[in-house]
Order: C-alpha cells, then sequence, then structure tokens
C-alpha cells in the first residue's frame, strides 16, 4: 500500500542541457531488469552532494566523498540489487574499479566519476555483470532518459519518482529535472534513499554546495518513515552551467534565491514522494511545528511525533488520539516548554479544527470533526509552540500491519 | 501475547515492617475491579521519588514532587482507570482533594500523601466515586497485601509484577519488596509505568535519593518498548527504618552498597517485567553495549538498536538480520566511531555467536547458528564498541503485528 501521487509521464520530464543518461540490463540481482544507470555530464558541470551521516557509510559513499573533493566530475553511475556496503576493503575496490571502467570508456579520469549502490547489504558486488553492464548504458545515453532512468534506479519502489520544471532567469530559461528512489530507507535492509536534481545553470561550486545544503534540509533531512537511516543515502545536485546565463555568484541575488527555491521545491516533491511510497503506508502526514525559538526545536518536537510509534498506529487507525500527540510533545526535549500555552490542530486538505490547548483538550474540539478529518489519507498535525518565531514541517506516515510484515517478511 | 515471567507467589512477598496496604473497588471506570490502593507508612519513613521527564506531565505528578520537597510522606495513594493527565487546573484540584480526603482518614497532613493515578488521560477523575472508596481502602490497609496491591495497581498488564528478597545488613535482616505495573508504557494512550519499592532499613534520606537514582537509572531508565514517555511513569522509593539497623549515611559503606545492590535487583526485575508484559511482545530483548568511552555513548548505541523498528521487526520474525543492527550502531550517533573495530554477538541463554567484525559479516559466521539462536524468546545483542571500559544494557522487546493491532485498535 502506498499513498503515492501518479507515475510521472515521460514527456514532462524535461532533458536537462549537458547531461545524458543511459540503462542497462546488467543481471546484478534480477534477470530481465534494468539496473545499471549512467549518468554523462558535459564539461564545466558542477556537482554538489551531500550523504548518509551512518558511521556505517557504504564504500560508493565513501568513494563519492573523496571524488567530489577533487570537482571536475563527469559522470554518474548507479547499480541497484546490491548496495556494496559492509563489504569492507573489497567493497571499495570494487567500486573504483567501477568508476576506473566507466571512466575508460567515456575516455574520463576515475575520479571524474560519482558511484552510487543501492540494494542487499554485506554481499560482494558481483563486477562481472556490473562491468559487463557499462558499455550497454553507455551506448544508451541520450538527453530525453530521465523516465528510464527513474525507473532503473528504483528497488523496493512502487513508483517511479521524477519531477521537473522550469524557470526563468535573468532572461534566460533554466531547466531542473530531478528523480529519487526509496521506499522508507527500509526495506531490502535499510532501502537506500538517492536523490539526483540537475540543472542548466551556471552558478559557482560554493554557491551550489550552500543550494544543496538548503534544499536537503527542507526535504530529505526533513522526512521519516521510521527513523532508521541507511548507510547509501545520497543527494546530489547538478548545475551544467548550459543555458547561457551570467554565472550565480551573490548567494543574496534574486536569481540565486529563485534557483534555491526551485531546487529546494524540486528536493521536497522527491523527498516526499519516498514517504508517500513508505512501506505499508496508508497516510501521509505532514508535521507543522510552528512559534518554536528556533528551527531545531520545531525539528525537535516534529520529530518526536512523526517517530512515535504510538501516534502512528493512532493515525492507521484514522483515531484522532490527542492524547498520544500530546505526549510526544511533551518528550520531544524542550526542557522549558510550557505546556498550558501550546496549541494543536488536525487537519487534511479540507478542514483544520483546533483539537488542543491550555494542556488538555480544547473545549470547542467535537470528535466527530476530529473522526471526519481523519478519514482521510493525507492528514496535517500543526502545532504551535507559541514561543517564537521559527518554524519546521516534517513528512511521514502511518504505521500499519503492513509495515510490519514488510518488515518481518524480508530476510536479508 | 508476552514474554512473561510467572505470576508471583502470593507467599513470596514478604512484609515489610512499618509498610501496611490496603485496597478497594472504588468503580473509577469499571464496576467490581479493585481499582484504588492506599499504602501507609509508619512515622519516619524517608520516601524518595523519580518521575517521567515528559513536559505534558499528569497532575498527580506535579503534586508528587512538591509533596516530596517537605519530606515526611506517611502515605501513597493509587488509582487505576483514569490518569488525571491533561486535566489542567481542574485535575491539580482534584488530587489535591484525594490527598486531603486521605489524610482526614488517616489523621495526617494532605502534604504528606503522595498520590498516583493511571489510566485513560484527557478525562476528570470521577471524584465522588474515588473519595466514596477510600474508607474501605483504609479498612483494608495490611502488611501481608503486597499481591493484592500488585494486582489492583494493573491497568492493562496481563500478570501482576512483584518481587521480594532479604539481606542481611550489620546483624539485622532488611526486607526489599516491591511492585511495579505498565504494559510497555503504552496501551492505554501511554499507559504509565509505576514503581514502588520499600525496605525496612534506616538510612538517610539524601542517601536513599543517591540509590533511588542509581537504582532508576539501571532500570526503569534501560527499559524500551516503543520509546514513547508517559505522562504519569513514577518510581518511588521507601525506607521505613524499622529494621533496627545502625542508620546507614556513608554512601562508600559495605551497608549503603548491599541496599543499593538489593534495591537495583529489584528494580530491574520490576522494569523487565514490564518490558516482558510489552504489547504484542514475542521475545525478550537485552541489548549490552560495552567498550565505550562513556556509558552514555553505550546508552547511545544501545537504544538506537532497541528502538529501531527494522530491528524489532527482524526479531520478531527470528531472523538475525546483521545489516540492520550494524546500522543502528552507526547512526546512533557517535561521530568518531570505527566501525571497523566494533563486533557484535547474538545470543540466547544457552548460546551465542559473533556475526560482525571488521565493518562486516564475521567471517566464520553460520546463517544456521544465527538462525537457531534467535528461535529462543529471550535474545541477547552484544556490541563490543573497542573504544573504551564503559558499557551499559538496554532491555526491550520485539515490534509484531499485535503491537500495530493492539496500539491501532484501541481508543482514546
Amino acid at each position: 500500500m502506498a499513498v503515492n501521487l501518479k507515475t510521472p509521464n515521460p514527456a514532462d520530464l524535461l532533458p536537462v542541457p549537458g547531461v545524458r543518461l543511459g540503462v542497462a540490463q546488467a543481471g546484478i540481482r534480477k534477470a530481465n531488469h534494468y539496473d545499471l544507470t549512467v549518468i554523462e555530464l558535459s564539461p564545466g558541470s558542477r556537482v554538489a552532494g551531500v550523504f548518509t551521516r551512518n558511521r556505517f557509510c557504504a564504500a560508493p559513499v565513501t568513494v563519492c566523498r573523496k571524488h567530489l573533493q577533487n570537482g571536475n566530475i563527469r559522470a554518474l553511475v548507479i547499480n541497484t540489487g546490491n548496495a556494496n556496503a559492509g563489504t569492507g576493503e573489497q567493497g571499495l575496490s570494487d567500486t573504483r574499479a567501477t568508476c576506473k571502467a566507466l571512466a575508460g570508456i567515456l575516455g574520463i579520469d576515475a575520479d571524474q566519476v560519482l558511484p552510487f549502490s543501492t540494494g542487499v547489504i554485506l554481499e560482494p558486488l558481483p563486477m562481472e555483470r556490473l562491468l559487463a553492464g557499462l558499455p550497454h548504458a553507455v551506448a544508451d545515453l541520450r538527453t530525453d532518459s530521465w523516465f528510464d532512468a527513474a525507473h532503473a534506479i528504483m528497488t523496493t519502489d512502487t513508483l517511479a519518482k521524477a519531477v521537473s520544471e522550469q524557470i526563468a532567469l535573468g532572461g534566460k530559461t533554466i531547466t531542473i529535472t530531478g528523480m529519487s528512489k526509496g521506499a522508507g530507507m527500509i526495506r531490502p535492509n535499510m532501502a537506500t534513499m538517492l536523490g539526483f536534481i540537475a540543472c542548466d545553470a551556471a552558478i559557482s561550486q560554493s554557491l551550489l554546495e550552500a543550494i544543496t545544503l538548503e534544499a536537503t534540509d527542507a526535504s530529505f533531512n526533513s522526512i521519516t518513515v521510521d527513523g532508521d537511516t541507511s548507510t547509501n543515502d545520497s543527494f546530489i545536485v547538478i548545475a551544467t552551467g548550459q543555458a547561457g546565463n551570467a554565472e550565480i555568484i551573490d548567494a543574496a541575488s534574486d536569481e540565486a534565491r529563485a534557483l534555491a527555491h526551485a531546487i529546494t521545491s524540486a528536493a521536497i516533491r522527491l523527498a516526499q514522494s519516498i514517504v508517500r511510497d513508505g512501506e505499508g503506508a496508508t497516510k501521509f502526514m505532514s508535521v507543522a511545528v510552528e512559534g518554536g525559538t528556533t528551527r531545531e526545536e520545531c525539528r525537535l518536537v516534529a520529530y518526536a511525533i512523526a517517530h512515535s510509534p504510538l501516534v502512528k498506529t493512532a493515525f492507521f487507525a484514522s483515531d484522532p488520539n490527542l492524547g498520544r500527540i500530546l505526549a510526544a510533545i511533551g518528550y520531544a526535549g524542550i526542557d522549558d516548554l510550557d505546556v498550558e500555552r501550546l496549541r494543536v490542530w488536525l487537519g487534511n486538505p479540507e478542514e483544520e479544527t483546533l483539537v488542543a490547548e491550555h494542556g488538555g483538550r480544547a473545549a470547542g474540539f467535537i470528535e466527530e470533526t476530529g473522526a471526519r478529518i481523519m478519514k482521510h489519507a493525507e492528514l496535517t498535525v500543526r502545532v504551535d509552540l507559541a514561543r517564537g518565531q521559527a518554524k519546521a514541517t516534517v513528512w511521514t506516515c502511518d504505521l500499519s500491519y503492513d509495515y510490519v510484515k514488510i518488515n518481518a517478511d524480508y530476510r536479508s
């Protein structure tokens, strides 16, 4: 089950000048299955990345971090079926060999390649099949392959996740297209979250990195299915500089803000798609906390609600279970929180109702209204901490029988 | 389902000189159900308490904290069926009225009474029925009622939880008897964890408080079912001073260490009983982390494993899912953790096997051994961080279909 949006329309995924994508069936884990993707970037492209903070990071994450420091990235290679995680020295060696092989085909250096892997962990990469697939993926390189690539990077996803839009910037049209994969960072052993967004804007490396961090904070770092963090999570933003705009260098400029907004919007849609496709999800929950003294404390409260198994099972049951939400706010970790002042609303896209104030149930709250709101598949918990101006939003899904079933049945 | 130990034998629960207990059927939520308990303490008894850190703490917790500051506690009153939480000013007023009524019957002051409530939240205490029940509970006061009281404080518990033991201290016999309630801090809206341990030792107030904190840290603060913290959690340690031993005042003395050890052991057994009775529990899991630089970082790792829904569903499925355990260790929050050095063992009371080392699967690990170990209902995850001498253990249970069923079906 899932609370998915629709599959993207291939024609809606606009090519990004300077970016070509190719896919292949390498048979890494299954036959007759697209499991290998190569993305080629034009010379001069700038690339920024954010990776998992898990200390057990996979070999490709280690190599990505190193290659990004050198800059001058010209290609990405993504395999599914095997995460190359928990594979020690052999894993690093395999990842480096993959980069070298692709570099040889493309006529670039190995450290100009960023590698990504997702799938089962603790198993060695089947290098022979992977390397044999690379020429096929390269032969397939086209600018209009985002739809195919979005499918080729899927593992347990039930739906391909991709977005595309154009904005006008300094008299030029900038195209932003992205794709992601992941169904809750969970199913096949912490199944990886991967996100890739490319645009053709010309922008300085440092500003691209700043925008990438800003977009990550508002998107992939604001979702949770079960609080588990993968070993392979990666988010990459590419700017090919082919649009012909004057290079954006000033973070405060209108151009920088417009591009940051567009990239962040795309990242949020891609991140939300992962939650919507969460294992067993029947509800898509937005937890919006406002009135905090800092964004960090708003996130603490939002995550306490979004991680609470009690809140998540109540939402699965369409139960407006106020006590569980209040308790989660109470243990979120704000020591001087005044529970008498805060207010909580439950809502869906059609209506919203105040459910708690003055430390308990709101006087005007009607159970029937709560029950009606909760029947919707898209729900909002809004909290006003009434102690400042900061705010933060986190997205998650409910906790259903199917979550347990999927994760108990899955065999490592 | 639960992984319970046996119901305690009434004769094994030894009276503690200076402590009398009485129960009554007040009909607070259900008729013909013992739901009211009074505990009377002899003059000169010393009492220490530890309470929930949830900012949404219930009215009785607020009043307990205040009355404990005054000292000279002479009685405790515990009702089930209603938690008196999220009830605002009315809740405080109701709790104070309960203390006053019991004080009137016993001929003591209202601030010598500690109140406790557990049950549904956001509903006013049915004061008329509660107050009418008090004289009956007082009339029932006896020294040999621990078994009855352990049953009367149950809510969704499937089994009464109580322990008793005697130790020799300075030529005197000290009796330690305790009881707890709670089935995972969950079922009826964060169902409260309550723990009470009484002994007849003579001990200074400050040392009793120190021992209470030490025992809490090793017991009730080392268990988790789902990471949710109740609004009403309370743990009380009583020392009546009736045993005739010389008052223990030196924290470093043999007597102090022996008493601390006995109280801590009792608290651990009571705390583990709560996890064993966790909703839907089919496995009792001990997560022991050693070799840390601080106890705090060992707890971080232990809780990351114990809270991970992925680890818990894998244990439910008897799946020795190494990747999920390694991932949880990796995101526990130790920034400079060297994953190459740590080792992980899976075990049950009969055998243990090394499953991970050098950042991946242990070379000698045999899947069949792992599968055989996991079939047991009592499981151990042991982690050696190999960076120091500190250690910590956390107890939890697995995450089953029944957890979701119980918590989704329960209506606030």
